[in-house]
Formats: structure tokens, C-alpha cells, sequence
């Protein structure tokens, strides 16, 4: 006979579950409104205090947000949700921050070979103005700004939810993890004409639809990249 | 001149970026005890329920537990904190199960060609005893545990906390949205000898120490196990 201990569930707990539930059975969804904390107290039959510590857990979770005077909503956008705690515990378990370039490169070269596939004339005039605008701008903040964005709609090209929230994270840990490193190599002017040109072949391969020329160039850039950063971290 | 808007920030929300802020500069480690409600309330000069809404929020996102007694702690482990989030937004971005697989191919095929390099002769005798454990069960429940295991050992090869975390992640995705059709995989037994060689076939490839040998033998078995499945969604 196997016992299993029982776990006893605080009753903001079973708010909160309660509230999962309704997304997970498709009954909430993005922008819906939640009821007022008044009526989720007389529905569900519990403390203001529970209500609120449930509440107060689903915003800082991200899934949730409190407009003011308005009330709270299922939020419509998670691209930083994950990160936050995803950073926070590959800071508890004493993460290398070259397991972070390590997984950037792992996922970005299989999506830039899906991405050839799957990309559309529209996201590939977008990326071309994008390596244009890297090209020819001097300013290390706007040329990260376009950096991120060329790498974000390549992985939005290759059209799934996942990859896009994992490049995500992986680039908010970069941030935090390696800002400084990160940003060297855009200063320096040789680097910067190497990495345009480095995008425009990535941007040419997914043109051209070939998943092997993409995923090469996009090796070829991440190797660059990753040794800057390893150099200068 | 560029003005940003203002963010009001709540008091549960300061109490909490200071946790986290000791966490990441490493004032407080996995494991370590928060001070009591008690002390917080005078050391933070708040009230005592911001702190308590604080704590909450921090053992929903799954970074402190809270034992009967005892009070707060870092938490130990973290394998599981990550999915609940990833799943509740999975559900509201619509997420195509297809797209579980999808991730789930691409880095597993990355990580065995990395764990064939890394793999030490500990690891690869527990491999071989999953596989053959594997081989001469017929239980699907018991050989689910199996599979699971082998796959998670081989990530632990691999080194790298991140690809664990996300493997965990997607592990725990396939459970909630494809829970039917990966059981049902197991219960036939022509596809249990064929999985059953497909393990053994992947465990040589990493006593080889061979990375192109591991990768196509985790590839090949993946297409075989994703192919199942789509089968049966």
C-alpha cells in the first residue's frame, strides 16, 4: 500500500487554481476582464485577503494585469513573463553565462533554417529595412535595437509561440547576464561592418528559401558574436 | 527630450525586487532562510500585509517555500517552477501542440550531439541500465518513467542547466496537451521493441562519444515518436 502525503492547499492557492483552470478550459482569454474582487469574494466564498494575495500573485506571475480604476485583466502580451524568474534561477543555480550563448545558438541556427521555409515577402522586406538601418546607423543603442528586432522576427518567420518566448528570455539573460560584452561589439567599427555584413547574408539566405544556406550563416554569426563576448566578458 | 511615463510601483512589488535583488547579487542562496514576517515588517518599515502579499507571490512563482513552522525558504529545486507559467500562456496564445514537438526535436537532437562529447562512464551506465529496464517492462506507466528519465539524463550530459529547463518545461507541456496519445504510444508492443531500439541505439552512439552518430539516432527517434503522435492527437 503506497501513502502519499496529503498536501494541505491555502486557500489563496485554490483561488488561483481556479483561475488557471478557467484559462486552461478556454473559459478566460487574452483581454478578458477578471470580476471585481467584490464579486470574486461572494462567488467564491472567501476572504477579501485571499482574493487579494491571488490576485496580487497572478500580476507578478505576468498573467494578469490591474489597470487603474479599471479593474484586472488577462494580459495580452507575454514576451517578458518568463524572464524574470527564469533569471532568477539560473542565478540561484550558479548558471555559466556561456550556457546562454550556448542555447541562443543551439535554437536560433534550427530557426533560421525553419524560418527559410515559412518567411513571407512582407517579414522579408521588414528584415531587409532592418539591415539597412544597422548598416548605416553609428549609435550602439539604436544598433542594438535593431539587432534584437532583426533576430526577433526571424524567429517570429519561423511561426511558433515557443521558440519565440524561449529566444526571448535567453535574450533578456543575455542582457542582464553579459550587458556589458554585449555591447562592446557594437562600438567597435570593424565589427559592426562585419555583422551587417553578416546579416545581409542571413537576410539573402532566407530570401533565396534555402533552409542550409540559413542556418550556415546564421552559425557563422553566432560563432563571431559568442567569441566577442567570451573574449570580453 | 525624451520623457518615459512614470511607473507607480506597489509596495508588495518593492518588497519583492529586494528579495529578488539579494537573490541576484547573491546575499541569499538556494536553501537559505528569509527573515520572519516579523522582521521584515521592521526592516522594510511596510505594512504587514505587503510583505505577506510579497511572500505569497514569491511561493506562486514557485521561489520560496514555505514550511509549517519553520518559515521561508530559497527554494532547492526549481525543475518544476517554470511550467505552470509556460503552460498557462501556452494555452491563451493558442499555442499548436505541433509547436511542443517542434522545440522539443530541436534541441534534444543539439543536445545529444553535446552530451556524446561530454558524457562521463557514470552516465552512460545509468543509460544503459534505463534502456535495458525499458526493454523488459510492460507496464506504460512504469515505462513512461523510463523514457523520461533517459531523456533527462541525457540533458543532464549535456551540462547546461538552461537546455534541462526548457526540456523540463516541454516535457510537462507534452503531459497536459498530449497526455492520451504519448501513453497510448507505449502500449503497443511492436512500438515498444522499436522504441526500446531506437534507446539502445542512441545510448551507443553516446559511448561512442560519437556527436553525428547521437544526433541522427535522436533525430530519427524523435521523427518516430512525433510522427505517433501527431497520428493519434
Amino acid at each position: 500500500m503506497i501513502f502519499t502525503p496529503i498536501k494541505s492547499m491555502k486557500v489563496y492557492e485554490q483561488v488561483i487554481e481556479q483561475i488557471e483552470n478557467m484559462i486552461m478550459d478556454g473559459t478566460l482569454k487574452k483581454g478578458d476582464k477578471l470580476p471585481s474582487e467584490r464579486e470574486l469574494v461572494e462567488r467564491l466564498q472567501v476572504s477579501r485577503t485571499s482574493i487579494r494575495e491571488a490576485l496580487r500573485a497572478l500580476q507578478v506571475m505576468g498573467l494578469i494585469e490591474s489597470k487603474q480604476g479599471e479593474g484586472n485583466f488577462i494580459r495580452l502580451n507575454f514576451d517578458e513573463s518568463l524572464f524574470q524568474p527564469l533569471s532568477i534561477m539560473f542565478m540561484l543555480q550558479g548558471g555559466n553565462p556561456e550556457e546562454i550563448m550556448e542555447v541562443r545558438k543551439l535554437i536560433e541556427v534550427e530557426t533560421a533554417s525553419v524560418a527559410a521555409v515559412k518567411i513571407n515577402e512582407e517579414q522579408l522586406e521588414s528584415l531587409r529595412k532592418l539591415s539597412d538601418a544597422f548598416k548605416i546607423s553609428e549609435d550602439e543603442n539604436v544598433n542594438a535595437k535593431f539587432d534584437k528586432q532583426f533576430h526577433y522576427e526571424i524567429a517570429q518567420a519561423a511561426g511558433n509561440f515557443l521558440i519565440i518566448n524561449i529566444l526571448n528570455a535567453m535574450s533578456s539573460l543575455m542582457d542582464s547576464f553579459l550587458k556589458g560584452a554585449r555591447k562592446k561589439i557594437l562600438v567597435n567599427h570593424e565589427n559592426l561592418k562585419a555583422l551587417a555584413e553578416q546579416h545581409i547574408r542571413i537576410y539573402q539566405a532566407l530570401k533565396s528559401h534555402d533552409p542550409e544556406m540559413a542556418s550556415r550563416e546564421m552559425n557563422r554569426h553566432l560563432d563571431f558574436t559568442n567569441a566577442y563576448i567570451k573574449k570580453n566578458m
